[in-house]
């Protein structure tokens, strides 16, 4: 293979339309021009996959998933046949594989299959011919060839996934945004774009609420050093790059600042303080599948103490009751439940290194009078759950008190 | 294998929308509980291949053969997946496949391929497992597996070839209409439904303009002996059975009568009356791919003759063009074309043994007045060119002449 091949992925919103699909094709034209081989990861154009979903939901309240696969695959298998369709019209040989045509082995999880393996020999063999070859994204096939998809976000793991089977590790990955920022740029004026970020930082980000990479072909990325970068269709500048930690990256103690709005509070009051009890209730809760997150639990009083917790908002209603239930059982007391709050976190490698961050954070929010409900820290993240009107304000003071904003 | 075994074949009206493919599903389902073990062949819905053309081609204005099969074969594989979902949805146990996962093998003709074989094992499975099987229609693979396409009305093809693979030889063709007619029953209003037609009459009926089986379909089906049943999601009624002629099929002169305004008629006038003249014209004509149909001679006069023919409308400016460049060099005089011509056509094989059918219909065009300005005649059908403004009242007064009509 030549030493010259990289592998471009264009998300939803890069493909929305012609005229953005045009956008995409010069783009790969520029490194045709440069001499590269180039393998072009597709997603679905804009609200396909939704919108397939609406169609299936319709006919069928509880679709099954492998028939939800063949559906869904359609809308990359569109979106790369049009992509290879405005390259040829740029003058670029171009042809389109589906994943499945495209090696891209998977296990039976339809909905959320993970890729096996790459059989690479059918790319290898059209790029040798001088072929740009478009790929859908987010599909595979099974052994069996049933077709499968890679979940949300699956397009950016088939993309780091080809990068990595190709032995080429970098790859870049466009939409309409320029880059990783340091805080929602909508929100935070002055947020200023990240050059580069640790994969764990991006990881912690992504979780934690920045709406960029998928979590897992950041696992991905990470686990094979795929270096990945996460560019805008619109200018030809350099974004951020997301690769593992060296020593000539910016010893920063917060890379970024991000916060979501997904989460509820569940409280759980005058918990009797005996050995067990927490346990019995998160066990139960992991049993029904519902996915706990932030648990606090305050200093006994008088041997009772209260439990709080967070759980997705969609959860709230099944978690109150099934809480409820083993409350009574364990002679706990009221059971309440809070949807207007969110999560607010501050992201950074440095700040293992750093002690003065979570004060920093706490004087920042404190400065604006914003309660603090609860606290979580991890390795790189410290999260505070506030008041979900809050969360702006809370947002922009952070940034500013951390000096993450660009220079004006 | 059971005994009981169907193959179901909906077109595009009959799973338009929810509403007909919650009825085909239940057309489906009484196969089901009648103990019939099933295959489905189903199109893309409405006018969702048509749609993908345009968008391709706002894309491309000459796009790639093998793209467009990677485009429009998405219409099936959303059909039949919103068809196995339905299904589901009613208690049918069922499972769609795309036209490479039922076992579909084609040549490499992309966007008019030939099926070679059928490779059944993956249906048979499916089956035995008691499943409905919905395959994507129009659709199948190479050798390769690149995705092909079978061309306009190439589910049609699936059901049939399907029909004979699996060794039953009969299938049920689902649209919005009852049956084969007489004449059309927009126009005839009492024109009545055919209940057994022969292949060879279908085979003319649909190549005189009958909008309802497609020709490839036909030849496949007329070549393994497979009995076609045309008839309607709307109404559980026999439709019409098309099927090869055997002797207790009611022996009628004519079968039907059908028209179309395709045409255009070129007329090259004043030919020197010389052998190998029209030879030339036409062998200059099929050498730009341009397909004559009727030609028509005049005697000669004075060692002179006009020469008329028909060609598709798309194609007068073309021939036109070349047909003058022709007349110039062989002495010949003007090129005139029409385009406000049409075709009307009685098509029966009783006519082989009941010569007076030419008569008749001469007689029924003249009592309205009708000019002929053609007539072309073949084994088992009798062609007109008129005017096209005399098409719907020679249509009626040929349906009446021949008694064809529902006797009310």
């Amino acid at each position: 293979m030549a030493k010259k091949l990289i592998v471009l992925k264009f998300g939803g919103t890069s493909v929305a339309n012609a005229r953005r699909r045009k956008m995409a094709a010069q783009i790969v034209l520029g490194y045709k021009n440069k001499g590269y081989k180039i393998v072009v990861v597709v997603s679905a154009s804009g609200d396909t996959t939704d919108e397939l979903l609406r169609l299936a939901h319709k006919i069928n309240p509880r679709p099954c998933e492998r028939e939800i696969d063949m559906l869904l695959s359609t809308g990359e298998q569109i979106s790369c046949a049009l992509m290879a369709l405005a390259l040829q019209r740029q003058g670029v040989d171009a042809v389109s594989f589906t994943g499945a045509q495209g090696g891209i082995i998977t296990d039976t999880s339809h909905t959320q299959a993970r890729i096996i393996k790459i059989e690479t020999e059918r790319i290898l063999a059209q790029l040798k011919k001088n072929k740009v070859v478009v790929i859908a994204g987010f599909q595979g096939r099974t052994e069996d060839s049933e077709i499968t998809t890679l979940g949300r976000g699956g397009s950016d793991l088939t993309a780091v996934a080809l990068a990595k089977a190709l032995a080429i590790n970098y790859c870049e990955i466009y939409s309409d945004i320029e880059g990783i920022y340091t805080a929602d740029p909508h929100i935070v004026s002055n947020a200023s774009k990240i050059d580069v970020i640790d994969y764990d930082e991006m990881l912690e980000m992504a979780s934690l609420g920045a709406q960029v990479m998928q979590d897992r072909s950041l696992e991905v990325a990470k686990k094979f050093n795929v270096i990945i970068h996460v560019r805008s269709i619109f200018k030809d500048l350099r974004g951020t790059i997301i690769k593992r930690r060296e020593k000539d990256m910016e010893e920063v103690m917060v890379r970024g600042v991000s916060f979501n709005e997904k989460e509820a509070k569940i409280t759980i009051c005058d918990v009797p303080d005996k050995p067990g009890l927490a346990g019995r209730i998160f066990t139960a809760l992991s049993e029904k599948g519902i996915n706990v997150d932030m648990i606090v639990q305050n200093i006994s009083r008088k041997r009772i103490t209260d439990i709080s917790f967070t759980v997705p908002k969609s959860m709230v209603q099944r978690t109150v009751k099934i809480v409820r239930a083993i409350s009574r059982s364990i002679g706990a007391g009221a059971v309440f439940s809070n949807v207007n709050i969110g999560r607010i976190s501050v992201v950074g490698v440095g700040m293992r290194t750093h002690p003065g961050v979570a004060a920093k954070m706490f004087e920042a929010l404190a400065s604006r009078r914003i309660n603090i409900e609860m606290i979580s820290t991890s390795d790189i993240s410290i999260s505070c759950i506030i008041k979900k009107d809050k969360l702006k304000e809370a947002l922009r003071a952070i940034h500013k008190r951390f000096d993450l904003g660009t220079k004006k």
